[in-house]
């Protein structure tokens, strides 16, 4: 056999490799329409209906992704002479479909889609839950989800600790220890800090923010952000949901959001969050569409690009000194007499909070560090779900100083135990340290950065961001994307010292 | 081999090839949404994406439709010795499946998808070229989509017509010789009958029915129409589209319709004609969801029942001897100084028009006729689809005296050649006949009729329909339904009686 005889064998068989590839990356699409559409714009008699159709595409999806014929090829292309001809690029795909084929035969089909069907139905006992405030609702459905993850978890490795081996289902090379090692340290830098700006002098004025805003106006401000963004609305949409997300990709991708009449800067940097969710997924992987490097890097990567538009840029100071003028054009001067100090202060607001998603920077890792614990603990069995209400408020008070009034606003906020696996949370935190690591790097390589970001040119950081990270897609498992981009390795000292001099400063501490 | 081991595999065997069935129907809802969501919601960019996942939803729908264990257990289950046993819905549901079967599994899968990828780009070519009046945009499009049509009559039936084939693809047993048996002689009674009416003193003012109503208020009036004839909005949903549609089934049935400021009638009848379909959607087949019986009985009958409810009823003197006041009420008075001799003759204004789906009860027919004769000889290479402009306009003058102005108002009005199979016009004549004789036969069921319908009282109607048509679900073929509920054979008789009736009436002739 001749050595082109061979390479063409090669070529075939990774061709047909990547086409299999995309045909489960289109299944998996048409599952985040299902979902998406559940969500915005179902009729609510569809549900049950929704929930055979969900079940049906997510056993389709994990069937094309454990397709056998791709077990087959993997094989033949490893093991085949010409292996080490394939670029680098070529390589990481194999190696990422291997890796996702790997975990994913582990876990029966048919588990999978029964899996799905029950998530439709406990997100619904989540959602009335949480309209009556009333845990009791919810938590026969969050027993059976415990069970399910725990099973999930036993499929893909029935000898290690299920919360752990759902940690690196989620991201890749994560365990317990690693978790501790990073959100230790956070947590024991972040508590004082808390302390020391509820203690400082300088105060916030909410009475002009909390001021009536009608929901067209706000409108008009979350898509004037999303073009700041550069979140192109010809490939992706926005609408309403009580819970918001992101969904879909590449040149279909779609943002939820909500708003609140007296609150505008809760959608605001609502939309800053979803809003960096998509633009990660409208600029992913350019050029390698379709193919397991054209994806996002892992979760808590996601988590930190949608953290980095909403914190570095949306609660920044630099931001503001340009936006201000335009948001209370835009407003049409219902805040026209807030100040630029007091704008700041108020979407850095640090307080004793009930709720994740409106806390401020320093506090949300406390509420993610509360559910990292929680579940863990959930999972291993050190607590059962019935005392969680009672735990969860102690936990909260212990920990973020808040006093919790009831299960709504407690340990029903999030719809995560109803609709995803366990093990999630924690990206959240760690995406907030891989982007202030970034945001580091960004600042070093942009010496003028604060004065464009002040003169309002966001291109200069989210080009930054699109050439060193969005772009690469998954070329790099994300702690080497972190170390490769910024030549460190990865440490939440970063994010310490970026909350130190940020608070420091609004709050004139010292 | 006892009795009961013989019934017990029957009983197993035939519940499998149900819940292949069942399986085959969830793709099919799948489907549904990806067509609803491309046209009502999806951003534009998203179109070439969501052409490769409908290409694969089509794809795996036309798979499971013939997946081979569907033939295996057809044939084991016709020749076991316990068939005799089954009750008549079972046998009938065996039946369907194996009509289905065999006409699909002469059509490949790949070709399927390929034809499907195709669709959503020639519609997109149409949408252009309706748009800019051009139809030289939509062209080599067109070309290509006759071309796929022959292809699949020929996968079908190689040794028939194809146009013939197609013809019996929607409606089982429909014939070239069969359509032209029930459109001459309608055609015939037709053509007089509307030269008498444009000849009569009775004339129309449309100049008070042509007033500007803000959509908002139209909108009121299309939601109170959907109350009226009981479409479920709980189970369903109304939004806004280019070319009224609607899809969906069961608990999740959604409903298009185009408003224009100026003819608050077009969309009122629009969604008299879409709220019928979806009804018959919402109602079909109760008790026997997602098996063969608890489908829709055929294409025409679907189209049928849907002018039904716009013709029968919306353009009935009864309904709107009922109707006009609280028309008036919720237009705010908008219409205050209509009179419901006119508003009966607006909505039965016999006129030479361009537009098939904004004309009236007799001169409809004229229209599918003419697209009839069109599909039929372009399929069978009498006509060139680059000569459509020159004979269509020719022929729209000949049979219902229109001189086209412009290729949008002329061969480029209607969706279907780009995105549907030919040989689906004639079904909505044929639901009109089907529909006379229906009607007809309620009359007779119903002496107070009209004094029912007067007074507002629909559900007389839409109850009689239910248990007749929808709930029978596809119990019957479409002639063996009407044959079932009128105890006679289907003719056009009906149709022509009704016409003669209603329109010397309302133009006073004889």
């Amino acid at each position: 056999m001749s050595y082109y005889a061979l390479n063409y064998s090669m070529r075939k068989k990774y061709e047909e490799l990547l086409k299999l590839y995309k045909e489960s990356l289109i299944v998996e699409e048409i599952a985040m329409l299902l979902y998406w559409d559940k969500d915005v714009t179902m009729p609510s008699g569809g549900l049950k209906q929704r929930a055979e159709q969900m079940a049906f595409i997510a056993e389709l999806e994990h069937k094309k992704k454990i397709n056998p014929r791709k077990g087959e090829l993997l094989q033949q292309i490893l093991e085949h002479p010409d292996y080490e001809n394939l670029s680098d690029l070529e390589k990481r795909n194999v190696f990422l479909i291997q890796r996702e084929y790997n975990k994913l035969v582990k876990v029966p089909p048919d588990f999978v889609g029964e899996f799905q069907k029950y998530c439709v139905l406990a997100t619904e006992a989540w959602e009335k839950a949480k309209e009556k405030s009333d845990f009791t609702i919810f938590l026969p459905k969050l027993e059976k989800m415990i069970e399910y993850n725990k099973k999930y978890a036993q499929f893909l490795n029935p000898d290690a600790d299920p919360y752990e081996v759902l940690l690196d289902y989620f991201e890749s090379g994560m365990t317990i220890e690693k978790c501790d090692q990073i959100f230790n340290p956070l947590k024991k830098a972040s508590i004082p800090l808390i302390e020391k700006c509820l203690s400082s002098t300088t105060k916030l004025d909410m009475s002009i923010l909390n001021r009536s805003c009608p929901l067209d106006i706000q409108k008009k401000v979350n898509f004037d952000v999303l073009e700041l963004i550069e979140f192109d609305l010809e490939r992706g949409r926005l609408d309403e949901y009580v819970h918001p997300f992101t969904t879909g990709n590449y040149d279909d991708v779609r943002i939820t959001t909500q708003y609140f009449e007296k609150d505008i800067l809760s959608a605001l940097l609502s939309i800053m969050h979803e809003g960096g969710h998509g633009s990660y997924e409208q600029n992913v992987g350019k050029n390698s569409h379709y193919q397991p490097v054209g994806m996002y890097c892992s979760e808590g990567m996601h988590e930190g690009i949608a953290r980095f538009y909403e914190n570095f840029i949306g609660r920044s100071p630099e931001f503001w000194k340009s936006y201000l003028k335009r948001f209370k054009e835009l407003t049409e001067n219902i805040f026209a007499d807030v100040s630029l100090d007091n704008l700041v202060l108020a979407v850095n607001n640090v307080e004793h909070s009930a709720v994740r998603t409106e806390a401020d920077e320093l506090t949300y890792n406390l509420h993610i560090i509360l559910r990292y614990e929680l579940e863990r603990d959930l999972l291993n069995g050190k607590i059962e779900a019935k005392n969680l209400p009672q735990i969860w408020n102690r936990k909260t008070k212990e920990l973020i100083g808040y006093e919790v009034k009831n299960d709504a606003e407690g340990v029903l906020q999030d719809i995560h135990w109803s609709c995803e696996l366990m093990g999630y949370f924690p990206n959240y935190t760690l995406g907030n340290i891989f982007g202030a690591q970034l945001y580091a790097k960004f600042k070093k390589d942009t010496p003028n950065w604060q004065k464009e970001l002040e003169r309002g040119n966001l291109n200069i950081i989210i080009d930054w961001l699109k050439e060193n990270v969005l772009e690469k897609g998954n070329l790099f498992d994300p702690f080497e994307l972190v170390k490769e981009v910024t030549e460190e390795e990865v440490s939440s000292k970063y994010l310490i010292d970026y909350h130190k001099e940020k608070f420091s400063k609004i709050y004139d501490l010292n």
